[in-house]
């Protein structure tokens, strides 16, 4: 990258990247792309979040992103997830407002992968977007290549706002109004006519553990008048027609093991869980369907 | 973490965090962990030692640090294998007495996953224990959780302890023989009437190449007079009643290949192995497993 | 390690070591390495490349590391895939001519798996070569073990190189011509007597999106005179007599959902793939078999 300015030792320059791929750890594309960013950005720390993803996944990978955000500090998002590669879909780079405690800058496809991380990061709208140009072929690598561009433009993009080039040097401004958004997951509550309430979610993400998390927050949860943790339990109806009843506890340790139950999780959503097993294969449930709760 | 003072710049102050859990690679557990350390320690050098270990297998993660603290230099361990978060399980902090070349910190739950390798890394006993206080809830997350204390409660001491915060200000003493501890492994030998002796042992580990390592170190292989490598055979019985033959070698590579041995492993445990292929598969044993040489 | 001495702060001593192996990631083998490394080169970057190769696969090995060379920058290559770990096979230094790039060290096992990709880093045959020596057990770690080789002689010889001990004082000289050297992969192409041309090629490497890349390089398709990205269609035939036709493309996006195409990948190697789809679970080709190109 010869655009723009290294700046490496401004006191502003994020030292970190925060990378998430769907790449996979099998083959050498996240090795090869960290050796970019070191060499890009000497010293840079590189925090990988993530690389198993469904291969072109985006909105597991989008999912993903926006849980992880609250918990990065300063530096830049690497996020690859990119089955229009080579397309005429845009390669950007986004900067969100200055002051928050956490990543200001997200750069890869345009392809929704990367505004509902970047907006929460920024507690507002995004404050800047480019589209990337693409970097003169690398004299080193001798392949100009048009199917990987996590190495070839992504991450030098990255390691150039870790080592402190403004962004606006590595591309054109667009209208950040412009940016592909993923429709939003399902999330509808109503009260019934015999007086019961009920809640429809998608689920967003199936955990390690067989954890189901919901695409309903607490927030809405309290909207929605969700029982809180106590005695009593939910009907849970899923796509393939099984129902079953839901103990609404605080913690994993209030279950049985095996038992059901719904709580708020780690990153501040209602997720369907078991004790000390999977819920995910105990009700036969992957990412992406949609459940009922009715109480 | 407001709790002490950070001495970044101590010449003791831990730079490296050691990370084991059983939180897989799918998910993003791991990368904000790493991000809530280089957080809470700008500059920490954080090691993987292995995500994934099965769900929820206290056991297996013990094993894994301990035979892992030998190569470990001056740091902090965190390690995470606990199915009992949320419950009344104690988060803990121990210190292992000075001047040993090893990790001086181990960070994790209270349930026997972390006591043998301190006890190793010390080669005495623990110097000192503390049940970790809760943080307070941290203002940029907004999420007050209790189920994955990973990231809220042990990266965060441990971040604290690689920055040079002393582990009396993380939260209260407590008494290090109250520890919980897991049962040891079986590992038993005993001369027959027919003259021959015999070995009993756990499968303690079942590694990617299919090698069984026993419960059986060294020292006991002495004690109980397993032969030396040389000609000659030793009888294995498994617990399916498969019997077969095992030819006592130094390396892997005095064996043809498919053929069964024995040798003292990496760890300094005996190890049933076969030539370039899996002796777990040609058996069909498992962790856990309980096995019988006889000679 | 005690030999040579350490020159730490010295401004030409490589401060990165890349990492492959088949270690896996279940197991604790790749942290103990990474452990090894930090303790024997303190503040030394380490980048994994990648250690899921499948197990003893020296030539998936071998591939991987020649297709990330050129974009390494200076350091160390610690290579592990070693069937042969604990018999007579050596364990090796290579260093290539100065003023390159890339990585100017590779250290692993003498059985093929180094040589091509460090001739590559180099543009040149290899500077210099010795046989590491064994090191002398080292006091924190008790047990003397002839089965890890990568834990106590390749990583401590990788740490000693990083940090700016010179490789001759690592073990002793040896003739670069006398290193193991793989049989290279079949690539082969010949004018019919109809007039049509064809190409012979084994597959080196099915990635994780199933593509499948040949041994034949951008230049070799040139010399075969393989039609370049445009109308019209390759006949692919493969090993067990599958026969489909294939567009030639610039890229994924060139191609229908499912349709299969020839392109120049990211490695500049021709590659039979499909449109956001696994040519090789489409096909049912694994790496190593062979596919015959006609047009």
């Amino acid at each position: 990258m010869s655009e723009g300015h290294a700046a490496p030792g401004a006191p502003s320059s994020p030292r970190t990247v925060f990378f998430l791929s769907d790449y996979g750890t099998q083959d050498e594309f996240v090795g090869v792309v960290h050796a970019v960013l070191a060499a890009g950005a000497p010293g840079v720390t590189v925090i990988d979040l993530a690389h198993q993803i469904a291969v072109f996944d985006i909105r597991a990978g989008a999912f993903m992103l926006a849980r992880a955000v609250p918990y990065l500090g300063p530096g830049v998002v690497l996020a690859v997830v990119d089955p229009g590669v080579g397309s005429g879909r845009r390669g950007v780079g986004l900067e969100v407002g200055p002051g928050g405690p956490g990543p200001r800058f997200f750069v890869g496809p345009d392809n929704g992968l990367l505004v509902d991380a970047a907006e929460l990061a920024g507690a507002a709208p995004i404050a800047r977007a480019i589209e990337l140009a693409t970097p003169p072929d690398r004299p080193d690598a001798g392949t100009p290549s048009v199917t990987f561009d996590g190495r070839d433009v992504f991450a030098p993009a990255a390691a150039a706002l870790a080592r402190g080039v403004p962004l606006g040097a590595l591309g054109h401004s667009i209208d950040a109004a412009s940016l592909q958004r993923l429709p939003p997951p399902l999330v509808e509550h109503a009260k019934l006519g015999n007086g019961r309430r009920t809640l429809r979610a998608d689920v967003v993400w199936v955990d390690r553990f067989g954890n189901l998390e919901l695409a309903a927050t607490s927030a809405v949860a309290r909207e929605a008048h969700v029982p809180g943790p106590g005695p009593g339990a939910l009907d849970l109806t899923v796509g393939n027609g099984h129902a079953c009843a839901l103990r609404r506890v605080e913690t994993f340790a209030d279950l049985a093991r095996g038992e059901l139950g719904l709580l708020v999780d780690a990153s501040g959503h209602l997720a369907v869980v078991a004790g000390q097993a999977s819920a995910a294969e105990a009700l036969a449930v992957k990412a992406g369907e949609r459940v009922t709760l009715t109480w």
